[in-house]
């Protein structure tokens, strides 16, 4: 009988409890494989530091709440495990894992993490230590390679096309409005701005500018300029990696540095300001895109219970140095399988847009509605408080 | 028989068209009373060029996607009426009033636009024109006085406790965190940004900075330092209207200004960053909180619904010159009663928060809890399209 331990790490999504809960449930249905059920606080850094919490300690109710708890409830960490397997972290991390009687691991995390995944499960191979490592994807960026999405990218976009159209609801009420301009998380991949290209007619943005594109300031100013000049208003829905050629004025390399993100719609309306002298809304989505938990989609929740539910059953039939992918079957209706695919070829892996979907989504978005569409589907069912959706307190009874 | 006409000015609320869809179900119900039933465009505008619509056009499923639909579907304004009532703008106005049949008028709006409706029932008066006018109180600001609470107060107050506390929940997850500093709209009054007062435990904001404080930038940063040194992170929630001491230096004079309203939580943040060199994250609620369709109360879409009622069977007999104000009846239930109020005394009025209140939420938050709770409760049933929250598109056939 051996213990599991699962962690989170990196930046937080509105489902990633969802995909703790999913191992939960899962875990404590095969008793004759799984002992303990342990989480790791704050990621690697609770297995570095033997800071695990017994998860069977906590009652029913609070875990229910998981599903609609956002952040990532056990904390997260961007801690990067060295390449040296020589490391003294790793005796740390063996050392937690020998002592609490640990043999499966799961990590939750992004392209970062599975590189966390990767190294944990070289580690076994290397000492011998019996443990199985498996990978659970998950990241609002969608940028894991070999999976057809990661989880909580379909809450995610669900909520930027949602606000979007709220927000551009609200830019269309005076004659004379203002030049919307609105940032969405992505650092090299445009997946959660491409989203904005499932808004119909009136609330349509005007334009998108995605990372892969090259983005050039002046372009910008012209293409603000000329969508005011018709409609009197505008929405421009930018992300915040969007790049630009190195030859710009000084002044605009001083507000915009390659490494600031977040603050780009401020900056660029800053430009349009001062150019034009038109009247802005810089609009930043911040971490409400990745927290929002009134705009969890179902297809999302229920996709991530299940893709633990895979995690769980295959790493105690031995699999290991592996995650769990989502694979989209070929057909008019949403379907998905679950396959496990190798951590060498995903950790530090970054899956970007390809050349024809970037195309489509500066067109008619025909290809990203039929890819995002499934994904937004449905609302998860809220246990609310005093009008307010409840969120779980863990008690965290540590692991001794 | 005579002509209804209806119009929404000042900012949007989630609520504003559902104020809308109030009127148009009353008013249908009165045939006796009212011929046509008509829609001004972009406010008062719409009666000075003749910009009307007719509602009895559009389709009953249209109506009802009304009450999800944030914005002002009919345009809105902020454009303000001469106080000189021979003013050539009194004119057009009278004139698209006769030519239309038109003899009772329906303002949603605020303090300005309760401004706007008290000149056209004293035009009325003047001329002798047989027409009454009424007002429907509206403002996410809550700064109305004379009526407990404004339409869209709730809504915009349910969105910002449910956000905070998602952002918070986000800003736990690492060991060591951000400074996240939330802007909040409210020009004077702090009754939105209060709203945080309803957090407790974890995600309690750490200071609230509502418009009728003095604002101090060096208590503001002492009091980020001293949180920050405890927890290694922090949450404060500032107004948009936040005031500051003139002596401040040069450099905060210039990047804050009286006039500037949005964007202050990147200043403060800068700020921080300046001083202390620590992280931070600045979010601006920004459009979202007046238009977050996914969060509308159910109090107060159905009190919205109420308040046009009221409103459509008051002016038909006879009642004009007066707004519809929310009467909260004493006792531990919460109830309330619809009473007509005089404009004069709301209109151009701003209605601060008590400075017993203002004690009261920078403490334990008792009476703000007791105030707002109701406010927020419930959620409407949403119809749903792709997974995102309908918005009704009008006909918008124009009257002849």
């Amino acid at each position: 009988m051996k213990n599991l331990v699962y962690f989170q790490s990196g930046g937080p999504t509105s489902v990633i409890n969802t995909s703790f809960y999913g191992v939960i449930k899962e875990a404590i249905k095969h008793p004759e494989s799984i002992g303990g059920i342990f989480g790791s606080l704050y990621g690697i850094e609770g297995l570095l530091n033997d800071n695990l919490i017994d998860v069977r300690q906590e009652d029913e109710q609070t875990i229910e709440l998981l599903k609609q708890t956002p952040g990532a409830i056990l904390g997260t960490t961007r801690y990067k495990l060295s390449e040296d397997l020589n490391h003294p972290d790793y005796e740390k991390i063996l050392a937690t894992l020998k002592k609490h009687h640990i043999g499966y691991v799961l990590v939750n995390g992004g392209n970062d993490s599975m590189d966390t995944c990767h190294k944990l499960s070289q580690l076994m191979d290397k000492v011998g230590y019996d443990c199985q490592v498996l990978g659970i994807p998950k990241t609002i960026d969608n940028d894991l390679a070999n999976t057809d999405h990661c989880l909580g990218y379909g809450s995610a976009a669900k909520f930027v096309v949602q606000t979007l159209q709220d927000v551009a609801v609200d830019n269309l009420v005076y004659n004379k409005g203002k030049v919307a301009i609105v940032e969405v998380m992505g650092r090299n991949a445009g997946w959660l701005t491409a989203a904005a290209a499932l808004l119909e007619g009136e609330v349509k943005p005007d334009r998108i500018y995605l990372p892969e594109d090259v983005f050039d300031l002046e372009t910008f100013l012209t293409e603000v300029k000329a969508v005011y000049d018709q409609k009197k208003k505008g929405l421009f829905v930018v992300s915040e990696g969007i790049k630009w050629e190195r030859d710009l004025t000084s002044v605009t390399k001083d507000s915009f540095g390659h490494a600031q993100l977040g603050g780009i719609a401020y900056s660029l309306a800053d430009e349009v300001k001062k150019r034009f002298g038109l009247s802005t809304r810089p609009i930043e989505f911040s971490l409400m895109q990745r927290a929002a938990s009134a705009h969890i989609s179902l297809v999302d929740s229920k996709e991530a219970i299940k893709v633990s539910s895979v995690a769980v059953r295959k790493i105690i039939k031995g699999k290991t140095n592996a995650m769990v992918a989502i694979v989209r079957v070929p057909g008019t209706d949403y379907k998905v399988r679950y396959k496990l695919h190798k951590l060498k070829h995903i950790a530090n892996v970054e899956h970007k847009m390809s050349a024809e979907l970037i195309h489509d989504v500066h067109h008619d978005g025909v290809m990203m509605k039929a890819y995002l569409r499934p994904l937004i589907q449905g609302s998860i069912k809220y246990v609310t408080k005093d009008g307010i959706i409840q969120r779980a307190i863990l008690k965290k009874v540590k692991v001794i």
